[in-house]
């Protein structure tokens, strides 16, 4: 394991020597950033000097009076997404910069092209275990592998970075090009706490790795916390942090999701002359999703309040029935934040038997920890999104079955 | 180069024998297929069997009545996209299986998911030449290499036929794993004709090749013609339709597509058991736009109508401007539908320096053949779509440019 700031860089295709100390982050293949064309160049000089150009082979109906007059308006078709929406959004998340954020229709949609952004085929990604078991599925319809990194739990969680660290100085860690970070993760509810945070920036900095930050959990924290930040605009290092309104809008439905884009200069200028040209192939956001983005906006506030009230009031009760339980079987992990948390219950029964029994007697299904890749047995997830009825019998058939299980019951 | 039926099919991990003539259909790896665990199955068989269970761990916000008031309705995460919106579309189509359509936003996504189902890295999908760009670009983002198959112009364009049956045949071929088929293809505005058809039918189930047919401009033909169908709904190979409201409705902003699969059983039954992972993966479609499908939908004949006759109308005006031309040094390819033709220029002319001299003096850019891989220079794209005025004017500016370029101005 070589440790410490290389002294060279090595000269990939896409690595560029940078002045001051850490790697300029490494992009894929995938995309096509040849020079332009003549015709594009001369376009594009047109375009500086103010000049707006006719298009002989303007394919685009809605510029010529052609468009529905149910869906009005002319088609922009910018890559980031429609512009007066990006400043709305720019707006509401307080004055970042529009030209950061890309709009697109979900997580995983980011995911998606960014791990197109970043990685070739037969490169891999790191991403939290117990996590989100999506994110590997994605990497691998990018022919890409994920590499996990645990988090561990001594009454609360923490990321094992000196793990990270060996990982990334290994000779596999040529091949990781992007690290995940779940803030707060799910299914554990915890935060990337400051420390962790300056060790990785640092660390993907000197490694020319990007982070991923998925803060879609980020407001709706369950314990009072001290320091925790957004990971949304790090300036250490490459950062491309994920939010949207399937949590925040308590609204998966909606299919609205983005990227912003920070980080050191021209390791964000390069990424997003890129990401632009990702973008640009498949211009999700629809202008009839675009047009309501405002309203939807001015709602998120009222949303978010309104779930966080749902989920702490249930973290309470669930509280409550584990306090009050004869048996004292079950406990819940301590979360800091999102909408599930984790039971733990006696390791003696298998979590898959307890599942199977759960669907078998009282019509109620559930993940138990190997979902999760929890590396010991013992472990359901529980949402805290239910009313307050249906949440009291779910935990109450959780505690009955246990008991049941154990001849107890 | 070997012909004729194989005799034995090869077995790769995904290559399934067949009773009947031709070749199963080989899938990516990219897609994780594998058996269930016991809970996902005994979920499955309760759902086989009627009974609706509960979910421990449920995170879907509109099942617990916190979904906004502004997205009213309770999101059911179908992958091929909610059913209602599908049975819409499905008796659009004229009482097609909802069960065989995937709703998403566009067809540049459905390129991308359809490559990810069928392609490895380094495999290779055949495409039109000259053709639309975005293929090549949309696969090389799915690390995916595309091989062009000539399209030849003899008066009117033909797929020749014989060689995509050398090139299926080649070694070479063993890594092409899809047919692109345009139809009609954009910018040429050619049909595949019924006798092209049936031979790439019988060739790509000879080899157990997928057709991804793009039909966007299929209802905009510009000439009568005999015999020419969609190919949507073909049984005699594994096939994907693209269409979607970009061209139908003249709304590329509305962002909806979608995929009709068809095709042999069992290839039928295989491919959609993997694109529904694919789909569930992403789950693009927005319930605000669902919601409005049915009403777009009803629009759309007379959309279609209506462009129909801008385009068919400055057809009439072109073939007039360019009988009347003093200098009759241009010409136009005969394109059978779609949006757009091939002007030809006198091919001493640079194209590249027409687009450049109509920049610098008319303020109008444009796409020379080379964009399309034309394999000769001389070629210019234009578009049908302008209004009356804007198209004359930008005939006009063409026709002036080319004289003054020969010094006849
Ligand atoms: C960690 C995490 N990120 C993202 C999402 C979903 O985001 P989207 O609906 O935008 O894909 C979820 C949903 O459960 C999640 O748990
Ligand atoms: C051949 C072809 N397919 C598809 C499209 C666009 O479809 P979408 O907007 O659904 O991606 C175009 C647009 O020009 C096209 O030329």
């Amino acid at each position: 394991m070589t440790k410490g700031r290389p002294e060279s860089v090595p000269d990939g295709p896409f690595r560029r020597p940078r002045y001051s100390g850490g790697m300029t982050v490494r992009f894929s293949s995938r995309v096509d950033i040849s020079a332009p064309n003549p015709i594009a160049a001369a376009e594009a000089k047109a375009r500086a000097q103010g000049v707006t150009l006719g298009k002989l082979n303007d394919s685009n109906p809605t510029r010529h009076g052609l468009a529905p007059a149910e869906v009005p308006g002319e088609y922009t078709a910018e890559p980031r997404g429609p512009h007066a929406a990006r400043e709305a959004l720019a707006r509401f998340l307080g004055g970042v910069d529009p030209d950061s954020l890309y709009l697109l229709s979900s997580t995983s949609q980011a995911y998606s092209w960014l791990i197109k952004l970043l990685c070739d085929a037969g490169d891999a990604v790191l991403a939290p275990k117990p996590g989100y078991p999506l994110i590997e599925s994605i990497a691998r319809l990018e022919c890409v592998d994920t590499i996990e990194y645990q988090l561990q739990f001594d009454g609360s969680w923490y990321i094992d970075t000196a793990a990270i660290e060996e990982l990334l100085y290994s000779p596999e860690g040529d091949r990781i090009r992007a690290l995940v970070l779940i803030n707060p993760n799910n299914p554990t509810g915890s935060y990337v706490k400051p420390e962790e945070r300056a060790t990785l920036v640092r660390l993907c900095r000197e490694r020319g790795i990007a982070i991923i930050a998925d803060e879609v959990f980020y407001d709706y924290a369950l314990e009072p916390f001290d320091g925790n930040a957004r990971l949304a605009g790090e300036t250490g290092a490459l950062t491309f942090a994920l939010d949207g309104f399937s949590k925040m809008l308590a609204a998966p439905h909606a299919k609205v999701g983005w990227i912003r884009v920070s980080g050191p200069e021209d390791d964000v200028r390069e990424a997003q002359r890129r990401l632009d040209v990702i973008a640009d192939d498949y211009l999700p956001m629809s202008d009839i999703i675009a047009d309501r983005l405002p309203g939807l906006l001015s709602v998120a506030p009222r949303q978010t309040a309104h779930v966080r009230d749902r989920v702490r009031a249930n973290l309470a009760t669930l509280h409550t029935l584990l306090a009050r339980d004869e048996h004292g079987l079950v406990d819940v992990l301590r979360a800091e934040g999102g909408w599930n948390v984790l039971l733990r219950v006696p390791a003696v029964i298998d979590e898959n038997e307890l599942v199977l029994r759960l669907i078998g007697t009282r019509r109620l299904t559930g993940q138990p920890g190997y979902f999760f890749d929890m590396t010991t047995n013992g472990y359901l997830a529980l949402s805290l999104l239910p009313e307050a009825d249906e949440f009291r019998a779910n935990v109450t058939a959780v505690l009955d079955t246990v008991a049941a299980m154990l001849d107890l019951g």
